[in-house]
């Protein structure tokens, strides 16, 4: 998202460079001599791409994909419409960034990095695209993925670039953004009946699983996710380590809090599938930092508590009192444990020093060694890039909201939300689904 | 599947030779000395196998099994005979290759990218499965892969080491070699009263989120399948970031013709699940040559409209007219694009020239230091092994053909076609699939 | 799990020293000097962690969650409760590995090779879960982990550190030990009425599917699982190849016999589903030793045999006359292969030579440099660790069993085992599974 101008990645690694392509055709580019060296490394070491690359995709097209399809009816629309933004998105996003941050003048130069954070903006729209599930036509959601890949390269731009912000894993430029981005269209795009639709709002048996498979590749690959783009070596590790001692604390408190809050201590398959995963959001910014790993835990215990009471107290409200239907209650996933990382990212920043980090270290984490660095300074242009995140996101949601108010992009009535026939031709005959036991007719044929 | 063979694996890469291993027993292999410093940076860099590996093995084993799971009734079979022959032709094709390619006299050396290339050669074999499926027994199909294997392997000798080839992602070796040979296969094989199982040939609404998983572990690690054998630097840079742009695009236009094809302008899961893979097929060959992305782009574009054009049009003639009775479509997702891939390769590779890869760019993309290199030739010669896997598919799918049509295979009758039951043990009762409402009775025994 | 403390771990690696973190807070630790080469080349080539953590992570999660999905009625357990009991045990093995392994006088030192050990440890946990697998609860889950994670790393520092045996992919300290642990509690744990919940303890059609997710990532992984903390190098690429072949050999063996076995020649799903994974189980000592490939074919032969063989007969026959209700057959599938593998892992140890592995590869594999080292001592101590691990898991099994035999933990009536709905909010309405044909009052709004 960001590495890729820093000086480990832009010109130290090898790979890097030259996986670089030119998206438009043109002369051959400079090839500088001192790579040499280097390449031969890389061709020696046959690392094709940076491992998080292949998880951190895995993550957007069957995490998000899958972690969707829990509604009863709405499988088809949410991994096939997932697939479909995702795949729109990455290509807008490398145009968009290319612009922004690879552009030589005459060409957009291409890495692995590139592809990456690609992905990582497309996972704000994968976000918000759970608020606005089942909801929206799949003309809307491209339109909406058009304006906030948008709005997230130049928001990316203000924090990266400008502010000079740390957020390796989004929990501000991806997960905040993103989030209150789709309550906000969603909130635009309120629905009062859409009570008509209830009995498709729920999950039946087996929809339910092939939700557990969505959660399970975001929770073991989000370690990948909020190291993706650290600085490469010590940065890498402990966003790595501390990502995954977070998911695993915050998979204790959702599960011992999903039980307790139920009248018979029973578990919900909601909490499991979505408050498990707020550990990982809650340490996107601070992962890579200073944060240890008893500072991780701490963070995804809270996270799960938090997170399990959002869905259970704070969704009903949302919708009841602010017309806020959010179908996938990514308030609670993404927008909470999102501001949460920021608040941690801001307040780790601000307590780094050199007797935690070293000297050295303490300059390759924040570039400390530029004069006018200090700690302090660094936190609050943390908190501060954590609220221009949610000014932008509300201003763009209100304006991406309005646009696909519009009535001709052909959204589904209120008695038809959250149903696949809607847009996707079915199945003719369903009774075959009901198994006929074993037909003593049925043999294979004989010589 | 060719890259062992070539400088840059064949001793540059430490972790490549010490993996080596003698398939046979017999006394030690030679250690030479020189290995030594690139050993100890094996040791230290901890790449146990190329990135690459595993994600081409989930390919297979997932991508392609769960891919063709879209059957309402044959959900066992597919996945569970994927999976029988695929691990019966990775042995068959570590031997196969091995006397072809890595046999010392003695003993066949094995090392990772063998496994690679072994998996490559069944992905062919999968291929051919999905142009058979429902149609054949178990017993027809390793005998199917029995040939398939050994018929591959020559083909690939002819392509990479007579005509000296480039086919890094197997447009012409694996797809378009794997689409003819299995359609040629299901033309001898036949079946005119086919309709009797006609109720069985489609999906549920279950099936195809199934196959939905295949899919989008397909698409995800295409990249790395189109990569994994190229040399490694730049080209395989090149590979991975090219097939990306080229999926990427391919997604959006078979989303939209599927659309625009249907009169209610409705999705179809079909082509979401096999159309959206042709560009990765298609840029098999070209990835790891300077195709450039916006290349990538227009050949993903085209391809995602030829292949869903197939499923709409083609199919069907093939079917009444010619009598090719094509399950899983493989035509429009292997054949065309396989062939277009060998096209685009070609062209690209006789437009190679040293301003665009540079003086060593060429010689290490091409092997351009020889001579006899020029690039109008190894474009004449692209073409030759196109034409050469067209040729070996046939005549190698009619001899397997005329074997497996024999009558003791034990293949269903007619009417038994796409049904588990033939081959499976099943669930006796399947009434408890129907969800019984929460029952009071049930209950923790207190203490 | 043990490679952490192996000179090839401990210093040389670059992003291995430098990943870990301390557990608990502090001053600074000390930086070492010579690193800094190490740290550049780790921060240039940007492998964030060994490629073989992730896919341990997926085997865990994914993997032995998906795998027991295949009740009909126990899905939403299955992989929730592993998912719970793998979250929970992680942590504490972090906690328990680190007091023995990594604990410096005042921190606990995290480092990736630590999360994989974690990862490893409970392994044998889900293991163990397989066979108590729809008779208890979760608290009754939390305690044993709690304690098999304990006697595990106990177990695990009696055979590395004391007896210095080898078992990098824990035939002996995961498998053995997990699976007799298991069957100890659940036979402690008999319920002599489980008839009554025999209607559920079966499968339905696409429980089965969901099944084959969990069976093909874990076999697809396995040789990353028993390479993860081999040394580098060498002994890694041994290890990765030499479980493929097994694997490979294991599948077709098994299925084979579940045909031959069956009266009418069907396959039965329970054997693909565990059978086939037998090889991996079976060459998890042995894998990093010069097993060879056609050894390793030959042990992924026999176990596909034997684990069959075991299903059809040996767990009816455990359960009715040893009272062991062994719910997965975890018996045949890690009991076993696992005894197997120590065994064959004993005998290669026991025949290693200087012809073999050469001088260097010989100090190198199994530290033969000390004086007091011979191939014949190594096997002896080999053998003596699968006692030892036998002997722990009895034992412990014992005391955790009657442990958990107390009647307070909320376990399931007999008649209830099995079922979802003891422990959650199940979906209100099932009726809507059965899909209605399309309304054509179904329609998207138009402007």
């Amino acid at each position: 998202m960001r590495a890729w101008r820093d000086p480990a990645w832009g010109a130290a690694r090898p790979g890097q460079w030259q996986g670089r392509h030119r998206l438009c055709v043109g002369r051959s580019w400079p090839r500088p001599r001192a790579m040499a060296g280097l390449r031969q490394a890389a061709k020696t070491l046959g690392c094709a791409f940076p491992a998080g690359f292949q998880d951190v995709h895995v993550m957007i097209f069957v995490g998000f994909g899958f972690l969707m399809t829990f509604l009863q009816r709405y499988g088809y629309s949410a991994v096939g419409f997932n697939f479909l933004l995702a795949a729109f998105g990455i290509q807008w996003a490398l145009l968009m960034q290319g612009w922004f941050h690879s552009f030589d003048g005459r060409y957009i130069l291409l890495g692995v990095e590139n592809l990456i954070n690609a992905d990582f903006c497309v996972g704000s729209v994968c976000v918000a695209f759970g608020a606005v599930l089942g909801k929206v036509s799949p003309v809307q959601l491209l339109i909406m993925t058009l304006f906030q890949v948008t709005l997230f390269s130049v928001n990316e731009f203000i924090l990266l670039s400008l502010l000079e912000v740390k957020d390796a894993g989004g929990s501000m430029t991806i997960h905040t953004f993103g989030a209150y981005f789709g309550l906000t269209v969603t909130w635009i795009l309120y629905r009062p009946n859409l009570y008509q639709s209830k009995d498709r709002q729920s999950s039946v048996y087996h929809s339910d699983l092939f939700a557990m498979i969505g959660t399970l590749f975001l929770w073991m690959y989000w370690p990948s996710f909020n190291s993706a783009v650290s600085n490469h070596g010590d940065a890498q590790h402990r966003a790595a380590i501390n990502t995954y001692c977070s998911l695993a604390a915050c998979v204790l408190t959702a599960v011992a809090l999903s039980s307790i809050l139920h009248k018979k201590g029973k578990l919900d398959m909601v909490h499991i599938q979505n408050a498990t995963l707020a550990g990982g959001v809650a340490v996107g910014t601070a992962a890579e930092m200073m944060l240890m790993p008893y500072g991780s835990l701490i963070v995804g215990f809270i996270c799960g508590i938090i997170s399990t009471l959002g869905f259970v107290y704070l969704t009903p409200f949302l919708e009841s009192r602010l017309r806020i239907q959010d179908t996938c209650g990514i308030h609670n996933l993404h927008g909470i444990p999102g501001i949460i990382g920021g608040i941690v990212g801001a307040v780790t920043a601000a307590s780094a020093n050199t007797e935690l980090y070293g000297q050295e270290g303490l300059a390759f984490a924040f570039g400390s060694s530029t004069p006018s660095w200090n700690a302090s300074t660094q936190g609050k242009f943390q908190a501060a890039g954590l609220f221009v995140s949610l000014a932008m996101a509300l201003v763009g949601g209100i304006i991406v909201g309005v646009i696909l108010k519009l009535p001709f992009w052909g959204q589904a009535a209120d008695e038809n939300c959250f149903e696949d026939a809607i847009y996707w031709e079915m199945p003719k005959d369903q009774k075959s689904t009901v198994f006929r036991s074993e037909d003593p007719a049925l043999k294979a044929s004989e010589p």
